[in-house]
Protein backbone atom coordinates (compact mmCIF):
# COMPACT_ATOMS: atom_id res chain seq x y z
CA UNK A 1 0.00 0.00 0.00
CA UNK A 2 0.80 3.41 -0.75
CA UNK A 3 1.72 5.99 1.31
CA UNK A 4 -1.28 8.40 0.17
CA UNK A 5 -4.27 7.74 2.16
CA UNK A 6 -6.16 4.78 0.94
CA UNK A 7 -9.01 6.34 -1.35
CA UNK A 8 -11.72 4.42 0.31
CA UNK A 9 -10.37 4.95 4.12
CA UNK A 10 -14.04 4.14 6.52
CA UNK A 11 -16.25 3.47 3.65
CA UNK A 12 -18.35 -0.13 3.53
CA UNK A 13 -18.56 -2.18 0.71
CA UNK A 14 -20.93 -5.03 -0.33
CA UNK A 15 -19.54 -6.79 -3.09
CA UNK A 16 -22.37 -8.70 -4.39
CA UNK A 17 -21.00 -11.78 -6.07
CA UNK A 18 -17.71 -11.99 -4.59
CA UNK A 19 -16.89 -15.67 -5.66
CA UNK A 20 -17.02 -14.12 -9.92
CA UNK A 21 -13.42 -12.65 -11.72
CA UNK A 22 -14.67 -9.29 -11.18
CA UNK A 23 -16.24 -9.34 -8.16
CA UNK A 24 -13.13 -10.90 -6.16
CA UNK A 25 -10.58 -8.82 -7.58
CA UNK A 26 -13.12 -5.61 -7.02
CA UNK A 27 -13.25 -6.73 -3.55
CA UNK A 28 -9.31 -6.94 -2.99
CA UNK A 29 -9.24 -3.53 -4.69
CA UNK A 30 -11.34 -1.85 -2.43
CA UNK A 31 -10.34 -3.88 0.72
CA UNK A 32 -6.67 -2.48 -0.56
CA UNK A 33 -8.26 1.15 -1.06
CA UNK A 34 -9.04 1.32 2.77
CA UNK A 35 -12.30 -0.33 2.61
CA UNK A 36 -13.99 -2.47 4.79
CA UNK A 37 -15.58 -5.22 1.77
CA UNK A 38 -18.36 -7.66 2.89
CA UNK A 39 -17.92 -10.52 0.64
CA UNK A 40 -21.54 -11.86 -0.49
CA UNK A 41 -21.59 -14.81 -2.36
CA UNK A 42 -22.50 -18.22 -2.41
CA UNK A 43 -19.67 -20.76 -2.38
CA UNK A 44 -18.26 -20.24 0.50
CA UNK A 45 -14.93 -21.71 0.50
CA UNK A 46 -13.55 -19.80 -2.09
CA UNK A 47 -15.18 -16.75 -0.31
CA UNK A 48 -12.61 -17.73 2.51
CA UNK A 49 -9.97 -17.83 0.57
CA UNK A 50 -10.42 -14.20 -0.37
CA UNK A 51 -11.03 -13.72 2.87
CA UNK A 52 -7.67 -15.14 4.25
CA UNK A 53 -6.04 -13.29 0.92
CA UNK A 54 -7.36 -9.62 2.18
CA UNK A 55 -6.07 -10.17 5.28
CA UNK A 56 -2.57 -11.03 4.66
CA UNK A 57 -2.31 -8.11 2.20
CA UNK A 58 -2.92 -6.02 5.63
CA UNK A 59 -6.29 -4.56 4.23
CA UNK A 60 -8.97 -3.76 6.85
CA UNK A 61 -10.90 -6.80 8.12
CA UNK A 62 -13.35 -8.02 5.84
CA UNK A 63 -16.66 -9.75 6.10
CA UNK A 64 -18.02 -13.21 4.47
CA UNK A 65 -21.88 -13.32 3.90
CA UNK A 66 -22.63 -16.61 2.17
CA UNK A 67 -26.00 -16.45 0.41
CA UNK A 68 -27.48 -18.21 -2.72
CA UNK A 69 -28.73 -15.79 -4.88
CA UNK A 70 -30.67 -18.21 -7.24
CA UNK A 71 -32.82 -18.73 -3.79
CA UNK A 72 -32.77 -15.40 -1.94
CA UNK A 73 -36.17 -13.99 -1.33
CA UNK A 74 -37.03 -10.24 -0.13
CA UNK A 75 -36.85 -11.53 3.14
CA UNK A 76 -33.17 -13.12 3.09
CA UNK A 77 -32.37 -8.84 1.48
CA UNK A 78 -33.73 -7.42 4.72
CA UNK A 79 -32.22 -9.77 6.79
CA UNK A 80 -28.99 -8.90 5.10
CA UNK A 81 -29.90 -5.21 5.93
CA UNK A 82 -30.16 -5.74 9.51
CA UNK A 83 -26.83 -7.31 9.81
CA UNK A 84 -24.94 -4.82 7.97
CA UNK A 85 -26.52 -2.00 10.00
CA UNK A 86 -25.70 -4.29 13.31
CA UNK A 87 -22.43 -5.27 12.65
CA UNK A 88 -20.95 -2.27 10.32
CA UNK A 89 -23.48 0.44 10.96
CA UNK A 90 -24.48 0.52 7.66
CA UNK A 91 -23.13 0.14 4.01
CA UNK A 92 -21.83 3.15 1.51
CA UNK A 93 -21.74 1.14 -1.88
CA UNK A 94 -23.02 -2.15 -3.40
CA UNK A 95 -20.51 -3.55 -6.33
CA UNK A 96 -23.07 -6.00 -7.96
CA UNK A 97 -20.99 -7.89 -9.73
CA UNK A 98 -23.01 -11.26 -9.95
CA UNK A 99 -24.86 -12.78 -12.73
CA UNK A 100 -25.70 -15.78 -14.39
CA UNK A 101 -25.48 -16.97 -17.77
CA UNK A 102 -25.87 -20.59 -18.62
CA UNK A 103 -24.25 -20.30 -22.17
CA UNK A 104 -25.81 -19.60 -25.72
CA UNK A 105 -28.72 -21.91 -26.19
CA UNK A 106 -31.59 -21.09 -28.54
CA UNK A 107 -34.47 -19.59 -26.39
CA UNK A 108 -36.82 -22.56 -28.27
CA UNK A 109 -34.69 -25.20 -25.82
CA UNK A 110 -34.10 -23.11 -22.64
CA UNK A 111 -34.92 -25.39 -19.79
CA UNK A 112 -37.92 -23.00 -18.70
CA UNK A 113 -36.48 -23.65 -14.78
CA UNK A 114 -33.02 -22.04 -15.91
CA UNK A 115 -34.88 -19.44 -18.14
CA UNK A 116 -36.64 -18.49 -14.06
CA UNK A 117 -33.74 -18.79 -12.42
CA UNK A 118 -31.57 -16.25 -14.83
CA UNK A 119 -34.16 -13.84 -14.07
CA UNK A 120 -34.34 -14.72 -10.60
CA UNK A 121 -30.48 -13.81 -10.82
CA UNK A 122 -30.31 -11.09 -12.70
CA UNK A 123 -33.41 -9.07 -12.07
CA UNK A 124 -34.68 -10.04 -8.83
CA UNK A 125 -31.89 -10.40 -6.87
CA UNK A 126 -30.16 -6.68 -7.73
CA UNK A 127 -34.02 -4.94 -7.36
CA UNK A 128 -34.63 -6.36 -3.96
CA UNK A 129 -31.37 -6.66 -2.85
CA UNK A 130 -30.63 -3.05 -3.59
CA UNK A 131 -34.22 -1.34 -2.33
CA UNK A 132 -33.69 -3.05 0.75
CA UNK A 133 -30.42 -1.63 1.52
CA UNK A 134 -31.93 1.85 0.42
CA UNK A 135 -32.32 3.15 4.18
CA UNK A 136 -28.44 2.43 4.96
CA UNK A 137 -27.39 4.13 1.48
CA UNK A 138 -29.47 6.95 2.44
CA UNK A 139 -27.74 7.24 5.87
CA UNK A 140 -24.30 7.44 3.79
CA UNK A 141 -22.37 10.37 2.98
CA UNK A 142 -21.63 9.43 -0.60
CA UNK A 143 -23.70 6.12 -1.66
CA UNK A 144 -23.48 4.51 -4.68
CA UNK A 145 -24.64 0.92 -6.13
CA UNK A 146 -22.06 0.02 -9.29
CA UNK A 147 -23.54 -2.50 -11.57
CA UNK A 148 -21.83 -4.50 -13.85
CA UNK A 149 -23.60 -4.45 -17.34
CA UNK A 150 -22.74 -6.30 -20.51
CA UNK A 151 -22.22 -5.32 -24.02
CA UNK A 152 -25.25 -3.71 -25.48
CA UNK A 153 -25.59 -5.34 -28.64
CA UNK A 154 -25.54 -8.84 -26.86
CA UNK A 155 -29.06 -8.18 -25.13
CA UNK A 156 -31.05 -8.67 -28.52
CA UNK A 157 -28.30 -10.92 -30.58
CA UNK A 158 -29.57 -14.62 -31.04
CA UNK A 159 -28.71 -17.57 -28.40
CA UNK A 160 -27.22 -15.17 -25.27
CA UNK A 161 -31.35 -16.22 -24.08
CA UNK A 162 -32.64 -14.90 -20.75
CA UNK A 163 -29.35 -13.32 -19.95
CA UNK A 164 -29.11 -11.07 -22.80
CA UNK A 165 -32.89 -10.02 -22.15
CA UNK A 166 -31.92 -9.51 -18.88
CA UNK A 167 -29.40 -7.05 -19.80
CA UNK A 168 -31.29 -4.82 -20.99
CA UNK A 169 -33.91 -4.87 -18.05
CA UNK A 170 -31.00 -4.02 -16.08
CA UNK A 171 -30.18 -1.39 -17.99
CA UNK A 172 -33.94 -0.24 -17.28
CA UNK A 173 -33.57 -0.97 -13.84
CA UNK A 174 -30.54 1.26 -13.28
CA UNK A 175 -31.95 4.48 -15.14
CA UNK A 176 -35.43 4.32 -13.37
CA UNK A 177 -33.57 3.62 -9.65
CA UNK A 178 -31.75 6.65 -10.24
CA UNK A 179 -33.90 9.05 -11.47
CA UNK A 180 -36.31 7.68 -8.25
CA UNK A 181 -33.75 7.65 -5.79
CA UNK A 182 -31.48 11.05 -6.93
CA UNK A 183 -33.12 13.13 -4.64
CA UNK A 184 -32.10 10.58 -1.88
CA UNK A 185 -28.33 11.19 -2.84
CA UNK A 186 -27.76 7.61 -3.78
CA UNK A 187 -26.25 7.12 -7.43
CA UNK A 188 -26.62 4.34 -9.71
CA UNK A 189 -23.71 3.79 -12.33
CA UNK A 190 -23.50 1.14 -14.58
CA UNK A 191 -19.84 -0.29 -15.54
CA UNK A 192 -19.56 -2.16 -19.54
CA UNK A 193 -16.18 -3.35 -19.39
CA UNK A 194 -14.52 -4.94 -22.60
CA UNK A 195 -13.95 -8.23 -23.48
CA UNK A 196 -12.30 -9.54 -20.13
CA UNK A 197 -10.55 -12.91 -19.21
CA UNK A 198 -12.62 -14.36 -16.96
CA UNK A 199 -14.77 -17.86 -16.31
CA UNK A 200 -18.03 -16.79 -17.71
CA UNK A 201 -16.63 -15.51 -20.91
CA UNK A 202 -15.31 -18.77 -21.06
CA UNK A 203 -18.66 -19.77 -21.09
CA UNK A 204 -19.30 -18.97 -24.10
CA UNK A 205 -16.38 -18.21 -25.93
CA UNK A 206 -15.05 -21.93 -25.14
CA UNK A 207 -11.90 -22.25 -27.31
CA UNK A 208 -10.73 -18.58 -27.17
CA UNK A 209 -7.40 -18.16 -26.05
CA UNK A 210 -7.22 -15.55 -23.23
CA UNK A 211 -4.09 -14.25 -23.24
CA UNK A 212 -4.74 -10.63 -25.11
CA UNK A 213 -7.58 -10.08 -23.02
CA UNK A 214 -7.48 -7.64 -20.00
CA UNK A 215 -7.69 -8.92 -16.68
CA UNK A 216 -10.53 -8.17 -14.07
CA UNK A 217 -7.90 -6.57 -12.07
CA UNK A 218 -8.26 -3.92 -14.20
CA UNK A 219 -11.66 -3.48 -14.10
CA UNK A 220 -11.89 -3.66 -10.08
CA UNK A 221 -9.07 -0.59 -10.21
CA UNK A 222 -11.60 1.49 -12.20
CA UNK A 223 -14.42 0.13 -10.09
CA UNK A 224 -12.47 1.88 -6.96
CA UNK A 225 -11.93 4.82 -9.05
CA UNK A 226 -15.58 5.14 -9.52
CA UNK A 227 -16.43 4.76 -6.21
CA UNK A 228 -13.88 7.47 -4.68
CA UNK A 229 -14.90 10.13 -7.54
CA UNK A 230 -18.17 9.28 -6.45
CA UNK A 231 -20.51 12.53 -7.25
CA UNK A 232 -18.64 13.65 -10.52
CA UNK A 233 -20.18 10.62 -12.14
CA UNK A 234 -23.75 11.42 -13.37
CA UNK A 235 -26.17 8.91 -11.60
CA UNK A 236 -27.43 6.87 -14.06
CA UNK A 237 -24.84 6.45 -16.61
CA UNK A 238 -23.28 3.52 -17.89
CA UNK A 239 -19.47 4.04 -18.34
CA UNK A 240 -18.66 2.08 -21.43
CA UNK A 241 -15.70 0.42 -22.93
CA UNK A 242 -14.74 3.52 -24.06
CA UNK A 243 -13.59 4.32 -20.48
CA UNK A 244 -10.09 5.64 -20.02
CA UNK A 245 -9.42 3.09 -17.66
CA UNK A 246 -9.52 -0.16 -19.59
CA UNK A 247 -6.43 1.45 -21.72
CA UNK B 1 -68.66 -6.44 -44.67
CA UNK B 2 -67.10 -5.63 -48.24
CA UNK B 3 -67.24 -7.10 -51.29
CA UNK B 4 -63.81 -8.17 -51.98
CA UNK B 5 -62.38 -11.09 -50.82
CA UNK B 6 -61.27 -10.74 -46.71
CA UNK B 7 -58.11 -10.33 -45.99
CA UNK B 8 -57.28 -12.55 -43.68
CA UNK B 9 -59.63 -15.58 -44.79
CA UNK B 10 -58.80 -18.53 -43.96
CA UNK B 11 -56.10 -17.70 -41.18
CA UNK B 12 -56.39 -18.56 -37.59
CA UNK B 13 -55.51 -15.95 -34.96
CA UNK B 14 -54.94 -16.13 -31.22
CA UNK B 15 -55.52 -13.22 -29.60
CA UNK B 16 -53.40 -13.27 -26.19
CA UNK B 17 -55.57 -11.06 -24.01
CA UNK B 18 -59.19 -10.71 -25.76
CA UNK B 19 -60.61 -9.06 -22.62
CA UNK B 20 -58.44 -5.64 -23.37
CA UNK B 21 -59.56 -2.89 -25.19
CA UNK B 22 -56.75 -3.41 -28.19
CA UNK B 23 -57.32 -7.52 -27.83
CA UNK B 24 -61.38 -7.06 -28.20
CA UNK B 25 -61.04 -4.62 -31.01
CA UNK B 26 -58.60 -6.40 -32.73
CA UNK B 27 -60.51 -9.81 -32.23
CA UNK B 28 -63.12 -8.08 -34.16
CA UNK B 29 -61.45 -6.63 -36.86
CA UNK B 30 -59.70 -9.69 -37.34
CA UNK B 31 -63.08 -11.95 -37.40
CA UNK B 32 -64.89 -9.38 -39.81
CA UNK B 33 -61.24 -9.59 -42.09
CA UNK B 34 -62.51 -13.51 -42.37
CA UNK B 35 -59.91 -15.06 -40.06
CA UNK B 36 -61.00 -17.84 -37.22
CA UNK B 37 -59.55 -15.99 -34.25
CA UNK B 38 -59.27 -17.64 -30.33
CA UNK B 39 -60.40 -15.19 -28.01
CA UNK B 40 -57.81 -16.05 -25.10
CA UNK B 41 -58.45 -14.19 -21.79
CA UNK B 42 -59.02 -14.47 -18.30
CA UNK B 43 -62.42 -13.38 -17.95
CA UNK B 44 -64.63 -15.70 -19.11
CA UNK B 45 -68.15 -13.37 -19.08
CA UNK B 46 -66.02 -10.44 -21.08
CA UNK B 47 -65.41 -13.61 -23.59
CA UNK B 48 -68.76 -14.94 -24.04
CA UNK B 49 -70.17 -11.51 -24.78
CA UNK B 50 -66.94 -10.57 -28.09
CA UNK B 51 -67.98 -14.29 -29.26
CA UNK B 52 -71.52 -13.38 -29.31
CA UNK B 53 -70.70 -9.77 -31.11
CA UNK B 54 -68.32 -11.71 -33.21
CA UNK B 55 -70.99 -14.30 -34.53
CA UNK B 56 -73.78 -11.74 -34.51
CA UNK B 57 -71.68 -9.97 -36.97
CA UNK B 58 -71.23 -12.95 -39.36
CA UNK B 59 -67.88 -13.42 -38.87
CA UNK B 60 -66.21 -17.10 -38.75
CA UNK B 61 -67.37 -18.39 -35.70
CA UNK B 62 -64.76 -17.55 -33.26
CA UNK B 63 -63.33 -19.91 -29.93
CA UNK B 64 -62.91 -19.07 -26.18
CA UNK B 65 -60.00 -20.06 -24.25
CA UNK B 66 -60.12 -18.91 -20.74
CA UNK B 67 -56.86 -18.63 -19.07
CA UNK B 68 -55.01 -16.42 -16.40
CA UNK B 69 -51.52 -15.80 -17.63
CA UNK B 70 -50.99 -15.20 -14.04
CA UNK B 71 -50.69 -18.40 -13.15
CA UNK B 72 -49.75 -20.09 -16.57
CA UNK B 73 -47.03 -22.45 -16.28
CA UNK B 74 -45.17 -23.58 -19.67
CA UNK B 75 -47.69 -26.65 -19.23
CA UNK B 76 -50.82 -24.75 -20.21
CA UNK B 77 -49.07 -23.56 -22.99
CA UNK B 78 -48.14 -26.89 -24.78
CA UNK B 79 -51.96 -28.12 -23.58
CA UNK B 80 -53.13 -24.52 -25.72
CA UNK B 81 -50.74 -25.70 -28.39
CA UNK B 82 -52.28 -29.07 -28.41
CA UNK B 83 -56.00 -27.53 -28.59
CA UNK B 84 -54.89 -24.88 -30.97
CA UNK B 85 -53.78 -28.21 -33.39
CA UNK B 86 -56.63 -30.68 -32.81
CA UNK B 87 -59.09 -28.22 -33.15
CA UNK B 88 -57.96 -25.63 -36.10
CA UNK B 89 -55.55 -27.79 -36.96
CA UNK B 90 -52.80 -25.06 -35.92
CA UNK B 91 -52.51 -21.36 -35.74
CA UNK B 92 -50.92 -18.85 -38.23
CA UNK B 93 -50.86 -15.69 -35.99
CA UNK B 94 -50.40 -14.21 -32.53
CA UNK B 95 -51.69 -11.12 -31.74
CA UNK B 96 -50.32 -10.61 -28.46
CA UNK B 97 -52.22 -8.12 -26.40
CA UNK B 98 -52.08 -9.23 -22.59
CA UNK B 99 -50.17 -6.52 -20.34
CA UNK B 100 -50.37 -6.54 -16.31
CA UNK B 101 -50.10 -2.48 -15.54
CA UNK B 102 -50.43 -2.03 -11.75
CA UNK B 103 -50.07 1.51 -12.22
CA UNK B 104 -47.07 4.44 -11.28
CA UNK B 105 -45.45 3.48 -7.94
CA UNK B 106 -42.01 4.17 -6.40
CA UNK B 107 -39.86 0.79 -6.76
CA UNK B 108 -39.14 0.88 -3.51
CA UNK B 109 -42.75 0.67 -2.26
CA UNK B 110 -43.86 -2.16 -4.91
CA UNK B 111 -45.28 -5.23 -3.38
CA UNK B 112 -42.96 -8.22 -4.03
CA UNK B 113 -45.83 -10.09 -5.29
CA UNK B 114 -46.81 -7.39 -7.40
CA UNK B 115 -43.42 -6.71 -8.80
CA UNK B 116 -43.22 -10.93 -9.65
CA UNK B 117 -46.40 -11.07 -11.12
CA UNK B 118 -45.90 -8.41 -13.39
CA UNK B 119 -42.93 -10.18 -14.82
CA UNK B 120 -44.78 -13.22 -14.81
CA UNK B 121 -47.88 -11.91 -17.27
CA UNK B 122 -45.02 -9.16 -19.57
CA UNK B 123 -42.43 -11.44 -20.15
CA UNK B 124 -42.46 -15.26 -18.65
CA UNK B 125 -46.02 -15.63 -20.72
CA UNK B 126 -44.91 -14.08 -23.50
CA UNK B 127 -42.08 -16.60 -23.70
CA UNK B 128 -43.34 -19.58 -23.15
CA UNK B 129 -46.64 -19.50 -24.66
CA UNK B 130 -45.16 -18.46 -28.64
CA UNK B 131 -42.33 -20.89 -28.03
CA UNK B 132 -45.24 -23.69 -27.18
CA UNK B 133 -47.03 -22.29 -30.55
CA UNK B 134 -43.56 -22.40 -32.57
CA UNK B 135 -44.64 -25.98 -34.28
CA UNK B 136 -47.38 -25.12 -34.82
CA UNK B 137 -46.27 -21.46 -36.58
CA UNK B 138 -43.68 -23.41 -38.68
CA UNK B 139 -46.03 -25.05 -40.28
CA UNK B 140 -48.32 -21.91 -41.34
CA UNK B 141 -47.66 -20.31 -45.24
CA UNK B 142 -46.99 -17.05 -43.53
CA UNK B 143 -46.90 -17.06 -39.47
CA UNK B 144 -46.18 -13.98 -37.72
CA UNK B 145 -46.33 -12.68 -33.41
CA UNK B 146 -47.29 -9.43 -33.75
CA UNK B 147 -46.79 -7.59 -29.88
CA UNK B 148 -47.91 -4.26 -28.49
CA UNK B 149 -45.24 -2.02 -27.11
CA UNK B 150 -45.44 0.79 -24.72
CA UNK B 151 -43.72 3.76 -25.73
CA UNK B 152 -39.93 3.28 -25.59
CA UNK B 153 -38.98 6.31 -22.99
CA UNK B 154 -41.73 5.22 -20.42
CA UNK B 155 -39.11 1.78 -19.93
CA UNK B 156 -37.06 3.73 -18.29
CA UNK B 157 -39.23 6.82 -16.81
CA UNK B 158 -39.08 6.86 -13.04
CA UNK B 159 -42.41 5.29 -11.19
CA UNK B 160 -43.65 2.78 -14.45
CA UNK B 161 -41.98 0.10 -12.27
CA UNK B 162 -41.69 -3.77 -13.57
CA UNK B 163 -44.07 -2.91 -16.11
CA UNK B 164 -41.56 -0.58 -17.75
CA UNK B 165 -38.75 -2.44 -16.73
CA UNK B 166 -40.23 -5.60 -18.30
CA UNK B 167 -41.20 -3.45 -21.76
CA UNK B 168 -37.69 -2.87 -22.19
CA UNK B 169 -36.94 -6.67 -21.58
CA UNK B 170 -39.86 -7.47 -24.36
CA UNK B 171 -38.91 -5.50 -27.22
CA UNK B 172 -35.23 -7.49 -26.17
CA UNK B 173 -37.23 -10.60 -26.60
CA UNK B 174 -39.01 -9.53 -29.73
CA UNK B 175 -35.05 -8.98 -31.59
CA UNK B 176 -33.65 -12.01 -30.01
CA UNK B 177 -36.67 -14.42 -31.47
CA UNK B 178 -36.96 -13.12 -35.14
CA UNK B 179 -33.20 -13.21 -35.57
CA UNK B 180 -33.32 -17.11 -34.01
CA UNK B 181 -36.57 -18.16 -35.82
CA UNK B 182 -36.09 -16.05 -39.19
CA UNK B 183 -34.87 -19.25 -40.64
CA UNK B 184 -37.97 -20.56 -39.98
CA UNK B 185 -40.12 -18.23 -41.63
CA UNK B 186 -41.75 -16.93 -38.13
CA UNK B 187 -42.14 -13.04 -38.29
CA UNK B 188 -42.00 -11.28 -35.07
CA UNK B 189 -43.23 -7.69 -35.56
CA UNK B 190 -43.66 -5.14 -32.39
CA UNK B 191 -46.50 -2.29 -32.65
CA UNK B 192 -46.05 0.95 -30.43
CA UNK B 193 -49.56 2.63 -30.74
CA UNK B 194 -49.86 6.34 -30.05
CA UNK B 195 -52.03 6.78 -26.78
CA UNK B 196 -54.93 5.48 -27.02
CA UNK B 197 -57.91 5.78 -25.27
CA UNK B 198 -58.00 2.51 -23.46
CA UNK B 199 -58.92 1.06 -19.31
CA UNK B 200 -54.86 0.47 -19.34
CA UNK B 201 -54.16 3.90 -19.70
CA UNK B 202 -56.99 4.99 -17.67
CA UNK B 203 -55.29 3.31 -14.32
CA UNK B 204 -52.21 6.21 -14.90
CA UNK B 205 -53.95 9.27 -16.15
CA UNK B 206 -56.59 8.97 -13.69
CA UNK B 207 -58.20 12.31 -14.72
CA UNK B 208 -57.12 12.41 -18.05
CA UNK B 209 -60.33 13.51 -20.68
CA UNK B 210 -59.72 10.29 -23.84
CA UNK B 211 -61.77 11.89 -25.45
CA UNK B 212 -59.03 13.51 -27.91
CA UNK B 213 -57.23 9.87 -27.69
CA UNK B 214 -57.49 7.63 -31.24
CA UNK B 215 -59.94 4.25 -29.97
CA UNK B 216 -58.33 1.01 -30.22
CA UNK B 217 -59.71 -0.06 -32.87
CA UNK B 218 -57.50 2.37 -35.00
CA UNK B 219 -54.69 -0.11 -33.60
CA UNK B 220 -57.29 -3.30 -34.68
CA UNK B 221 -57.17 -1.88 -37.72
CA UNK B 222 -53.56 -1.42 -38.57
CA UNK B 223 -53.06 -4.87 -36.48
CA UNK B 224 -55.27 -6.42 -40.00
CA UNK B 225 -53.40 -4.42 -42.72
CA UNK B 226 -49.65 -5.76 -40.60
CA UNK B 227 -51.29 -9.92 -40.68
CA UNK B 228 -52.68 -8.93 -44.18
CA UNK B 229 -48.79 -7.64 -45.30
CA UNK B 230 -47.19 -10.30 -43.45
CA UNK B 231 -43.68 -10.82 -45.48
CA UNK B 232 -43.53 -7.25 -46.51
CA UNK B 233 -42.55 -6.13 -42.87
CA UNK B 234 -38.91 -6.92 -41.74
CA UNK B 235 -38.98 -9.08 -39.25
CA UNK B 236 -38.17 -7.91 -35.80
CA UNK B 237 -39.64 -4.21 -36.33
CA UNK B 238 -41.21 -2.01 -33.96
CA UNK B 239 -43.81 -0.32 -35.74
CA UNK B 240 -43.76 3.39 -34.12
CA UNK B 241 -46.29 6.08 -33.19
CA UNK B 242 -45.50 7.77 -36.57
CA UNK B 243 -47.30 4.85 -38.52
CA UNK B 244 -49.72 6.43 -41.05
CA UNK B 245 -51.96 3.90 -39.87
CA UNK B 246 -52.93 6.09 -37.09
CA UNK B 247 -53.33 8.99 -38.75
Amino acid sequence: MSDSPPRLAGRRVLIVGANGGVGASSAKACALAGATVVLLGRRVAALERLYDDIERAGAPQPAIYPLNLEGATPADFDELALRLNDELGGVDHIVHAATRLHGLTPIELTEAEEWLRTWQVNIHAPYFLWRALLPLLRRSDAPSIVALVDCAERQIAAYWGAYGIAQSALRALIAMAASEWQSDGVRLIGVEPPPLATALRRKVYVSESQDDLLSPQVVAQALVAILARGAEIPSGAILGPELSAWK
